[in-house]
């Protein structure tokens, strides 16, 4: 049974709410990346209060640090790293592609070298869920092939068969009490393969389903062009899920066609580099106009960074290297994805989506200007 | 009139009460550096909660970032900051003799480059009052000349003279309302160096008397006895400050010595190191043999990361390079401290303080065995 419930629609936008086993999640959902078994400068209470209800942990990352021995004695994730909320966890499909230099993937699975110090990996659809079970997520996805974009044809192909014949290994694998499996929609910007791979994963019992592959490569407008195409050929019964997006108009675009949940690391890397989200744009603090800016980084903003400290002292901060400056971003910009998720959620519970969509569409477009092609996320 | 009330006293002793312009504060206390207007890696609030009550900003860090412009506009360090409890500054004068590699002293003022792009200072007692000033600590210190040791007693006399003279002529600056000023005792380690450093420094009117020159080459036994040789000279009505000071063990000979205050970088700089402060010594975090250790640092203490962490986690944290392992350390050696210091006030009041020192002494000996000679601390 999926454990999602949709609490109100409008056009394909959904106000809905997930129950797991360590909480209800109101959708649309952010999840900050945990990347290691720790959203990188934060604790987990800061987390809750800048209104984090679940977030995202790495399988790779975290296979390779602790491992699977620590993991498995301290009884999963959670009690590991004292988050007592839902959890979330990739596949590792998505690191292979990305940190791995040198890789060979085959229809068993991928081997590769760890990032870290070499040593050879093979990772198959049933290790990745040996490893989810050992975190001991709430969610858990299916190990998937991730493919760069632009891509052949051909390859992108190949991928979307070999990602359903992985789901359905997957799926093989026993399952931990509680955790529920997500399968992953591929095909790049091709909209026959996306179909062609919809329809194969929607024959496998998914409790959601999530769109990958996005985010690698594509621009803005192509990867509207596929929500928009998969939106209404998603079952409105799961969860919706895109990976690794993304910037505030990805999101408001992505919640417009029908996605419940995302990822993504920009609020908490941009942080670190001095990267303030606001209405009006990135505001990078480390610009010499702020070295006497007594207003906080975003009036009316009621984050503990916005509540005591000036533009002046954050940038002070910065300039020093000091770490409570990558903390006080780090709460702003999370608490500013989260605050700006909750007025969407806000809108389709009013029934005002529509006329917020319109609204904010241009005004977000001016302040976060289509991204560059590149394969901005990794990790966090 | 001094600041200063004794409220209970057992041999040299005391327990007492700071009254300053931004608050009370409870004495014998230690004081968290925050070098250049923060504590690094902590906010005010988790200050507080570690059980801060003052802490000391450093004049000449300041001076060069973010500088008297910034610092006057704000009004001073604690607005800038959102530090709303008592502050000390130090001179500057510790920096020059710490931090320079060229240096000019002369009657005049310290003539050096900044450490951070080799411009030209030329600090005199009178622009160390007019920075102090400007941050508007609660307690500012007197620009002092402090040497290294072993020295020559030719060298240590000439700084004795000239501290005694720069004293005198930063007292003369018309001083800001509500701030303080303490006198800063020399001498090095011979005696009568610091008997004369001393009476000639109490000819003036001071709120307050601290001790410099120590932590800067000598040994554990040698800072003691010249702590034991000005204990009984020091004026009972004033408050008494060990400037640099230490690790467990020294402030618990300085409270038997009668010092009400101390500074050290010791737990925040061990915390970024991974070393966290238990009562059996120093524990660095990074030892393989924590890698399953599920056990808190201390059994015991209520900090917030011996509540909520493992040993294991800590470990993890420290081994990825993760900002939050700093965190927890420095919330943990704060918290370790204010404690520990917390653990002295209440012997003190119960009349109990000689039995207490009786039994810890040993137990801290062995726990932080004497360190290595060295210039240790310069800042945070």
């Amino acid at each position: 049974m999926t454990p999602f419930r949709t609490l109100k629609q409008e056009g394909q936008a959904r106000r809905g709410r997930l129950t797991l086993a360590h909480g209800v999640v109101e959708t649309p959902v952010f999840m900050p990346v945990g990347t290691y078994g720790a959203v990188k400068t934060a604790t987990p209470e800061e987390l809750v209060a800048a209104g984090s209800q679940i977030i995202l942990g790495n399988t790779y990352h975290l296979y390779l640090r602790p491992g699977l021995e620590v993991l498995e004695k301290f009884g999963g994730l959670h009690r590991w790293m004292h988050w007592d909320l839902p959890l979330l966890t990739d596949s590792g499909g998505f690191q292979v592609f990305s940190l791995s230099q040198s890789r060979k993937i085959t229809d068993e699975g991928a081997e590769f070298r760890s990032h870290l110090n070499g040593d050879k990996i093979f990772l198959t659809p049933e290790l990745s869920a040996k490893i989810q079970q050992a975190i001991g997520s709430d969610i858990a996805m299916v190990l998937d092939e991730c493919v760069a974009l632009p891509n052949k044809t051909s390859v992108i192909e190949a991928a979307v068969k070999r990602s359903r014949e992985w789901a359905e290994r997957f799926l093989a694998v026993p399952r931990r009490e509680g955790q529920n499996i997500f399968g992953i929609n591929q095909g790049g910007t091709s909209l026959p393969l996306r179909e062609q791979s919809l329809s194969a994963t929607l024959e496998l019992p998914l409790d959601g389903i999530a769109i990958g592959g996005l985010s690698v490569g594509e621009t803005h407008r192509e990867m509207v062009e596929v929500l928009e195409f998969l939106s209404p050929r998603l079952p409105i019964e799961l969860p919706h899920y895109v990976m690794g997006i993304g910037t505030p108009l990805d999101l408001l675009e992505a919640v417009r066609n029908g996605i419940d949940m995302f990822d993504c690391v920009l609020p908490t890397r941009n942080a670190r580099n001095g990267g303030f989200f606001t209405n009006e744009g990135l505001l990078n603090i480390r610009n010499s106009d702020f070295r006497l800016d007594a207003a906080p980084i975003q009036e009316g903003c009621d984050c503990p960074c916005c509540r005591h400290y000036s533009r002046a002292y954050l940038r002070h901060l910065f300039q020093i290297k000091e770490i409570l400056g990558c903390r006080l971003a780090t709460l702003h910009n999370l608490h500013y994805y989260h605050r700006f998720v909750a007025g969407m959620r806000n809108a389709l519970e009013a029934g005002t989506f529509s006329h917020y969509y319109e609204e904010m569409r241009p005004r977000l477009a001016q302040a976060y200007p289509e991204r560059e092609n590149s394969n901005e996320v990794v990790s966090d």
